[in-house]
């Protein structure tokens, strides 16, 4: 970055300005210019400006963000960051050519028709390069004290109404959507601002699929329900089975609660990602039910229900203090039933801590 | 497109394959040897099987569905296309290589970071183009007769559904979020399948934000609400406002119902979309509100609540018979309030068909 200051912090105050330096520093340390931020939950996470329908932020050292007049009024209103109309991409072009951008980081979701709407003509004397890095990404993985009591706060709630919801004593007579429904009223009654993603509440053979749609059908002996409240922009994720008066049901839990605890039990700083999901996989596996295990062990979450490292296979990433993190192991029977047992954790430097103490038996 | 049989329509017979012979024509008929299908919506349309976490659907001749164990058993059930297991983007590219695809269409919303993985590597003997096209965009927007009905059905259900929340009787006792979530629960107990988007209930100053977001704020006088149903896949939408007693809300009121009307009077099949938006916006200009009326006129509708063509400015688009759009002129004058009058319209040869009956005094 050019003529850019030593130190972003001074000139700024609140935790919006705040996050602005970290990410800042990170694209002058990798001589990046400026960066095109389009994800919603990233503008939100920078600005406190949440779009509800189109927004661009140029972030450099004077960022901007351009908005269309359907959302000025909410931008002005809410934007730490100075807000502009937004008129044409070929305005956001000359901006970079007049203040000399020529490495300009862009998120990997960017849609490719967009990308090739901004990204440089030679034949134009345009000379800039467009470059996915996961700055943001990075940035949002450690959570501050105010993001943990939001993800905290967000999961007192989930809890508090599941609670309510006294679904024990709804089993025969409710509809999965009724009960997804009613879940969702009360953790708006109790103060979420909307829920995390569309509450799983699947009954019988249906809970053998992860993610499965309500079907109108009543609640039978087994129901798995996987829910989350938002709070401040922050969401909270649960998942807790109800199974059957049977033993292969009963077997299936107490592998799954295993899987899950020894998972929990190894979170610490340092470890990594891939580690966590492999102590759960081995538990399961060692049960002859490897192959029934279908998804990764957990991700990260905050403004978003799925956030990296995700606790997977795959993911090398150093688990860090103050990441927060699900642990979600599940087994699943085709035909006859699944079981998934969910929580959220905050990574500490020598173990994990549970986000509430909601019973697993329920 | 190689060796591609000049008639695909024989060797299909469900609605979902004469879908796939239609795209398959196109591609053809630009010389394309695949396209890779990522959009939920676009393999739902193809393949009848509504992906819940990830899938490819690489579409050529003999199309495949890729999907992840999550999906599984979800695709195996519903879909009419082969389902195979997702291993690698490595694998999915080997069949590039293999089966001589050299020019594959791309969705414009695929994000960058998924498009950097696909794209060939000439130093591998790789030699593929991915190129932008809007082959499933332009399908979709013709509309089946089931489409059509789907579409009319779920409308059905959101008028009905909101005549029965009576809302005259809920000003000055129901918060926003309350009536929307009761219509929510309406809706579903009339058989939606979930709703079209989240219901904007609006009320008193919080109207002029075309977008405004429930603030557990109780019903005033003026009140704006703008929801929807899905039925089958298909979305409804609709806006009603109820304005005060005053003599500035009804002024405003006519002139968005005039401009409603006029521009739903000027449908017809060989009209430009931006036509249809110059109407509604010529009347709220000439009545001096040219300024509050701060986004297009309206947007097709099917299974996307936002689909193309837009009715607005710059869309040159020419309706043809079965589109399906929204016309939804609307004035907002920040501070104070605003107004939106919305329904959904069947394009015919020689005028609108408005879908359904809804009183637009409520």
């Amino acid at each position: 970055m050019k003529n850019a200051s030593k130190n972003y912090k001074n000139h700024f105050s609140s935790e919006n300005n705040k996050r602005i330096a970290n990410v800042l520093n990170r694209m002058n340390d990798n001589d990046y210019d400026g960066m095109i931020v389009t994800e919603f939950n990233n503008i939100f996470y920078l600005s406190n400006y949440n779009p509800s329908s189109f927004a661009i932020c140029l972030l450099k050292q004077d960022p901007i963000i351009f908005t269309t007049a359907m959302d000025k009024e909410l931008a002005e209103k809410t934007s730490s960051i100075p807000v502009k109309d937004f008129k044409s991409i070929s305005e956001l072009k000359k901006i970079f050519k007049e203040e000399n951008l020529e490495k300009i980081a862009i998120e990997g979701t960017l849609p490719i028709a967009s990308y090739n709407k901004l990204k440089s003509d030679k034949t134009k004397n345009e000379h800039w390069d467009l470059i996915t890095q996961n700055f943001l990404q990075k940035e949002r993985m450690i959570k501050s004290k105010s993001e943990l009591k939001n993800i905290k706060h967000a999961s007192e709630i989930a809890h508090k109404s599941f609670l309510e919801l006294d679904i024990r004593e709804k089993q025969g007579e409710y509809t999965d959507w009724e009960i997804a429904y009613e879940l969702g009223y009360l953790m708006r009654s109790n103060g979420a601002e909307d829920e995390s993603f569309e509450s799983i509440v699947a009954t019988d053979s249906n809970t053998s699929l992860p993610h499965a749609r309500c079907e109108n059908k009543k609640l039978g002996n087994t129901v798995l329900i996987d829910w989350g409240a938002k709070y401040n922009g922050y969401c909270s994720d649960t998942t807790r089975t109800i199974i059957g008066d049977n033993s292969k049901e009963k077997e299936i839990f107490d592998i799954v609660l295993e899987a899950y605890n020894c998972a929990i039990a190894g979170i610490k700083t340092g470890v990594k990602a891939c580690e966590i999901d492999k102590i759960a996989r081995s538990i399961i596996e060692e049960y002859g039910y490897g192959d029934k295990f279908i998804h990764s062990t957990g991700h990260s979450i905050g403004l978003d229900v799925h956030e990296n490292p995700s606790i997977s296979k795959k993911d090398e990433t150093l688990l860090e203090e103050n990441m927060v993190i699900t642990i979600e192991p599940g087994i699943y029977l085709e035909g006859e039933f699944g079981v998934r047992i969910e929580d959220t954790i905050i990574v500490g430097k020598n173990k994990g801590e549970i986000i509430g103490n909601l019973p697993y038996d329920i």
